[in-house]
């Protein structure tokens, strides 16, 4: 790591991009006063089990125009798992970039003393934690309730603070840098704005549901108190093109795909357990209504995210043996979707510091790989990639971008290869 | 064979039942005068490769209400394959119930002799003529249109009659007689009415795809002259419920299907053979909309209805081994779809005289199978059924049948199972 320059990481979605990522994008740089803002970002889905509503390149351009510097992607099995391997993913990018110093989350909280007192909880698991924990999945609940119940037993305090998303999002971040061993420092600050699942619209304190679902019904001109001009513009020149709004419609395919599937077929796919394959099958069959299928899953261990990232999981051949295995050796690539001018100057720092492969030309990314072993053979650099991993890793990020477009409102616009077609975003001016 | 009863079989989709189709039935029973009718019927999906307009239980019943004693299921995997493949399942079917003594079939030029010249010289095919077909491939023509080439080079006279739809199939009816070595008497009668791919609506005597088209355009109201009273009724009812009219709409999910296969995924699979499994993977990815999908591949070779087939093939997992046994073994069951009081007694008579099991009730097809099996160790009847083949025709069936219902315009009456739940439709006074 380069001693003499700061760099701040930030973990986002911008699905869209609105005045609350805006503050904490202003907030995190006053408090850590950065050379350079590096964010990782969701692909084309995102950790709640949806598409985005406009394309990863699309909200790359926005977040550039923002104040940050380089636009990095959370590989997609990171970005569609539950808090605990979304923060693995995103902390792993931004520690192997090699350059990253802090990192500054959003948290209802604020405490980041709080947080890191229960990250530290969970990684060294007591055996009354433990024994709590398994008792509340017993009694029927999600594995975060069933976790957050368990520590209401063992932690006596500030009980409140363990059920909000951004804190829960925050132990898993503290949790993150301790499993890589990292020496970034972490930052809690006080979320301004909606809790992200607050669909009500609430002008420029609107979460990013609330306007998305205000785009759903159409109402495309009320947002434009929400966000700023730059996603406005964006959104706009997207949606002119007819490649969004992006949303889950005509999903009934899927049930084509579960009608044909049988309960063993489900057996390696990562979310798989606990009775979820029968539902699967058994709801499948029972109905022919989207909607009806989810509900028909819906109990209070299998939360509606949940069983939407199940949906992708099989839609994206997501194993378990490779999600575990991308869990227990972090993301294999930085896939740089972006950057700005002064960006361009952090990516030349970083050619040396990052610890696994940077990829800025996707149809490259074997011959990336190929350079990269034949550096690691030369005894060049200090690299932490998994041939095998990589290239699965990589090829989920592709997949899910060929589903993506098929979503586009118009087909014409639909073809497969975004990725390959993509230059990376380069032509904006710093923030 | 029972020689003391004159049993008639016909073939038929009646997509929907019209007046062209109550003519044939008429005149057929004036040409043969027999004991009984019984129709082999396309299920849920027709020979063009498309879902049929309402499901093959309500269809059953209109076909009950003008004149058919028996409606017995052609096997999906007929159903959906080209001329020769359909002929081979519904000319088995119709034999191997034991009492047909007689078809009829409807042809554009009802010249029997010449339709059984031809179909004579395609099964002892001469030298001459496999030269002249495999010209005609190279020159890059479909097969039917090969073949037919090949025959107008081979055969002087009559040519013209060799291009028309029904007289074609005509010719695999007979080439299939001859297969079973069946001692089953075909007839010609010339066809009225409208070329069944004229999609012009003409009144009375409107085709099949007029019919459909009309009713896809909303002009239910406009068909009322074209189709007997009870196909109306049954449309109105079945319409009302949401269970159609069913078309290939949103059909944008089998892209995603193709986008996540490769080539090699496309071998096993029946139709898939002369680059059209390249064709397939290269469209999915080219495009996001179906009907360009479809565009792309088209050549003189791949014709839609070939293509769409070989959409259904990926569907329904018709490997080329199953297909390919299928074709060599012919239909390994009679499944009943309905019956009126008459048809009744001749299910009596057939009970003995079947070379393959008869299934009534769907969910004991397995029972079915043992008992025959049974039958088949102890010496008693003469059976030609392969288990595995069975199982595996019938399966096919069933989840033709789960894809079908997702295609209901009303997502609430889709749940899958419909060949469990739906009683073989009994309750009809004979015509």
């Amino acid at each position: 790591m380069k001693e003499h320059i700061k760099v701040l990481g930030i973990v986002v979605e911008y699905n869209p991009l609105h005045f609350g990522h805006l503050n904490h994008i202003h907030q995190s740089i006053e408090l850590v006063n950065p050379d350079y803002v590096i964010a990782v970002m969701s692909g084309n889905f995102c950790q709640r089990g949806e598409p985005a509503i406009i394309n990863k390149f699309a909200r790359t351009e926005i977040a550039l125009r923002y104040g940050i510097d380089i636009v990095l992607e959370l590989p997609t099995v990171y970005a569609i798992q539950d808090a605990g391997g979304f923060a693995l993913g995103s902390i792993g990018i931004l520690e192997r970039t090699g350059v990253v110093t802090d990192i500054v989350f959003g948290s209802e909280s604020g405490d980041l003393e709080f947080i890191s007192k229960i990250a530290h909880l969970l990684t060294y698991q007591s055996p009354e934690f433990e024994q709590s924990f398994k008792r509340q999945l017993k009694k029927g609940y999600s594995y975060p309730n069933a976790r957050k119940y368990a520590l209401m037993e063992v932690i006596d305090d500030g009980m409140e603070k363990l059920s909000k998303p951004n804190d829960i999002l925050g132990i898993e971040y503290v949790r993150a840098l301790l499993k890589y061993d990292s020496k970034i420092k972490p930052h809690a600050i006080q979320r301004v704005g909606a809790d992200y699942s607050d669909e009500t619209y609430r002008g420029q304190f609107s979460s990013a549901s609330a306007i998305r679902k205000a785009i759903s019904h159409g109402e495309f001109s009320k947002i434009s108190n929400a966000v700023p001009e730059w996603t406005l513009k964006v959104m706009e020149s997207e949606f002119e093109k007819g490649r969004g709004p992006v949303f889950w419609n005509n999903m009934e395919f899927v049930l084509a795909m579960f009608r044909k599937m049988k309960r063993e077929d489900f057996e390696n796919i990562y979310s798989f357990n606990e009775g979820l394959d029968l539902r699967f099958v058994e709801s499948a069959r029972a109905t022919g209504d989207f909607q009806d299928f989810v509900d028909r899953i819906k109990t209070k261990r299998f939360t509606y995210s949940r069983i939407r990232r199940a949906i992708l999981h099989v839609l994206f051949e997501m194993r378990k043996k490779e999600v575990e295995l991308s869990d227990e050796r972090g993301p294999q690539y930085l896939r740089i979707l972006g950057f700005t001018e002064k960006g361009r100057e952090l990516l030349r720092i970083m050619k040396k510091s990052a610890t696994i492969p940077m990829i800025s030309t996707a149809s490259l990314y074997k011959n990336v790989l190929d350079e990269t072993q034949k550096k690691i053979s030369e005894g060049k650099g200090h690299f932490e990639v998994e041939p095998e991993l990589y290239i699965w890793q990589f090829e989920r990020d592709i997949l899910a971008s060929d589903l993506y477009t098929l979503m586009y409102p118009n087909k014409k616009e639909a073809a497969a290869g975004m990725d390959f077609r993509q230059p990376v975003r380069t032509s904006f001016p710093s923030a």
